[in-house]
């Protein structure tokens, strides 16, 4: 069969999905918890140390030579990760350099883009890379809403990803991993060197799962590199190189406290709704996403806990400055750190051992023996969507683009509850809507929406309703919200039209397909 | 056909090995570098959460009831760990669990035996435990030696049962994992509690790769047990109860510093043959195994260090307080600690972010990319036996007794200079002979002999033997060492008479039959 062929079907949220993509047959989302896995994980091939120098030196001269002893051919399934997030330079090289060793049909299987990944399209036109399976935004979002990429996009989260690679949906090749630090044998990690950006925790299913690891570095140490957030006795090469990023870019788009009095009225009212609720408790959880209202609310939360001497057990992050200063207040016992958005986290990462590298298989694995998300007594997220069922989306815009990152954003709604930011209105267009352009998140997983109008909570969860009663917030149905919204921007949540062509499918947690995404139309 | 019969065959050392190992198929040593193993690692089923509890609470009423849930049932692979060395209570707890569910026939594979697991013999001679495989001493040692064990022993490296697990060798039903400090999820570490044992390091390949996994515990903290040496995400129950080992017994056996002249003499030399030699250099690496010996030379190796202003990188360990001297007097920038020989290292490990945990996989899974024992400049190791070939023989006694376990000796053996540290006699007997009893480690692998009458090194090691051409060391043939001795005692070291049953077999690091151990006549 054709990479591109496939018939549409209507999985258990009524939406149509591909029955094929990529080649791969797919599975139609059951519903929550309904689709239960068989079979083996994926099993990388034997190596042996016969095959690696006896004084554990892997250093190469470049990183054409590093990909050529790989082996780098045709078709060939390569991936990068994205801790530089803006500031990642290494995926551009490695095209860059496959298209000067005329090798085409690559798939990249990225863990996130971003807008400096534009210059990949080229190589989508020319051939060299047939298509992106991972979280797509910026002119890569774009460009392939529009249709013009060969194959479909994937988008997962980050611990969709890492069960994809681990239950062998997808296989890596060559994984070419950026290490800010690094020693001759492979070890690195992120938090030390001119291009420190933070823990590598994406990379950790790519060296484990993929044929053949590749690690860039431009600050080579002796061995041992420590902490080995990527572990050399999985890594075949080491390129030095003068630059491997820009830590400067951790702190972009989606990663600054908001400034807008809307917002940040939301992110009072979540950190108040925590207190009402009586989530906030000595010893509590919580996970905050990035999102300039997540942020704010990790602030606000955080000034509420010292005024009433409330200390947290464990906080997840994305993190930030603001998380930072909760554990050196000594208002939280740990900071569990997959991925650093500001500098000031990663120095904290340096100095403080409770604050600590974390897994995303850890966190957000669905299949593994449980995941740390279910212990986060209450996670904030952003969104672009939500429906008066509490069906949200993260990736697209109502017309349709896919102009958002996943991240890890649908693992996290297996917190104990899930509370949703988000403006009622958005330059002047309603937020929440009858159905959802791109469903993302399942709405029975969504407890509470946050607006500038009002808090909704999901009536399944009658024992936060009840828990509120008595809290001043203003509590309201979501009906009445979105009611609300309408009459003050004189316009219907309307669903824009689409081409017929699915230019991208969301994988649920489970490695089911949720929804699709569909060509835009003009 | 059945599991006891085997056909023998000569190897690459010249030694006769069984071609069928517990029913299955062996391959004979074929030379050192010269196996290469070719397919795929072993593959788990996938778990999903979906099976796990929402609230991440995995804690079940009693090891017998996790056991059950488990599915115990007749012939499965069990494993469990050693980090409490002879303070281990946990394994003969788990047989008498087993014996009294009436489970026969079970394969344990613990990481190693120590005297305090007598009580399995009975479980052996009921037939509830089939056979071990494992590192095999004391007193099931002599069992097995004595011919008494159905099915045969096999004495793998630590590496080499990391190696084995992950390549599909044997299979782990339920793996039971003592962890001195766990949460309810199943993370867990032995730094913590009343129990503190050290690293976890020999649990990994077990959890990783084990279809159940039980964590034990007698101190549970909440979420999150950090460090997680134990990932929650591979456990499936957690068992509570008042006390999992006894932590004062991990300093036993072979883990004290001598007190004996000769071998306090050896000790000094070997430390003043890596300062002739010129490895004791700023920024050198090493690692020194269990045993008194080695243990003296890391003391005397610390004062040299200190006299001469000489400070090292990295050392690996089997920790003790020496270790932790030098790295507290600033003489060291880390210590890799795979397991600790006493509560100073324990101390050390809580307090000292420099003094890591680590993991056996890095050091020691031959069948990895590169082993970070490659970076070792220099190992001290001890022996039973030593041969005029500098084969060396660390699990018999010269009467063929196994009585000695193998640990991760040979693993060791991939340093760059490896020393043995033998006395050249024993109770009037002479260690040095014309072949050792059991071949452990091959002679090429061999750099340096040091006895108390002098120092040998490896005639293929020509780069020694002019970097200490100018010593004053007592550096003589081996054979001159070897009949010094022999003129001492009055006798020649002569090969003890065996029977014709192979009760078990040694492992070389890449999975291949290095040699047999046979029944014991007397």
């Amino acid at each position: 069969m054709d990479d591109d062929e496939y018939e549409l079907v209507e999985n258990a949220a009524g939406r149509l999905v591909p029955d094929v993509i990529n080649g791969r047959k797919a599975i139609p989302f059951m519903g929550v918890n309904k689709y239960k896995p068989e079979g083996r994980k994926a099993a990388p091939f034997i190596s042996t140390c016969i095959d690696y120098p006896a004084d554990g030196n892997k250093v190469v001269s470049d990183l054409k030579t590093a990909l050529k002893l790989c082996g780098l051919k045709d078709g060939m399934g390569i991936s990068t990760h994205h801790h530089f997030r803006d500031g990642d330079i290494l995926a551009n090289m490695v095209f860059d350099t496959a298209a000067e060793l005329d090798v085409k049909n690559l798939r990249w299987f990225p863990s996130a883009v971003f807008p400096c990944h534009e210059p990949i399209i080229k190589h989508l036109e020319s051939g060299v890379v047939h298509n992106v399976e991972g979280s797509l935004n910026g002119p890569l979002g774009d460009y392939c809403s529009r249709g013009k990429m060969e194959g479909m996009g994937v988008l997962r989260s980050h611990g969709g990803r890492y069960r994809a690679i681990q239950d062998g949906d997808i296989h890596i090749d060559i994984a070419v991993l950026a290490a800010p630090t690094a020693d001759a044998f492979g070890n690195g990690n992120g938090l030390y060197g001119p291009s420190a950006c933070g823990p590598l925790s994406y990379t950790k299913a790519d060296y484990q799962y993929a044929d053949r690891v590749i690690v860039v570095t431009d600050n080579i140490v002796p061995f041992p590199c420590y902490p080995w957030d990527i572990v050399g006795n999985y890594v075949d090469y080491v390129v030095v190189m003068d630059n491997i990023g820009k830590p400067s870019k951790i702190v972009s788009g989606t990663t600054r406290i908001t400034a807008n009095p809307d917002k940040l009225r939301i992110a009072e009212m979540t950190a108040r709704f925590l207190d009402d609720a009586g989530i906030m408790h000595d010893g509590f959880n919580f996970q905050a996403g990035a999102g300039g209202t997540s942020l704010a609310f990790v602030n606000f939360l955080g000034k509420m806990m010292k005024e009433k001497g409330i200390r947290a057990r464990a906080m997840l992050g994305g993190t930030t400055e603001y998380m930072v200063n909760i554990l050196e207040e000594g208002l939280g016992d740990y900071v569990l750190d997959g991925q650093s958005f500001d500098l000031d986290a990663i120095r904290s990462l340096r100095k403080n051992p409770n604050h600590v590298l974390f897994d995303i298989m850890q966190c957000y694995n669905f299949h593994s023996k449980g995941n740390t998300t279910f212990m986060m007594d209450a996670i904030v997220l952003g969104a672009t969507e939500v429906d008066v069922n509490f069906n949200t989306n993260v990736v697209t815009h109502s017309d349709g683009r896919m102009l958002h990152g996943i991240g890890g954003w649908q693992n996290g709604l297996l917190a104990k509850c899930t509370i949703i930011t988000i403006p009622s209105l958005r330059r002047d267009m309603p937020m929440i809507r009858d159905e959802v352009t791109t469903l993302v998140g399942p709405g029975e997983l969504v407890d509470v929406v946050v607006t500038e109008r009002g808090i909704a909570i999901n009536p399944g969860r009658k024992d936060l309703i009840e828990a509120t009663a008595e809290s001043e917030l203003p509590i309201r149905p979501i009906e009445e919200i979105k009611g609300e919204a309408e009459n003050t921007c004189g316009k219907l949540a309307s669903k824009a039209e689409h081409g017929d062509k699915v230019v991208a499918v969301v994988e649920w947690i489970d490695g089911t397909i949720l929804d699709s995404i569909w060509e835009v139309k003009n």
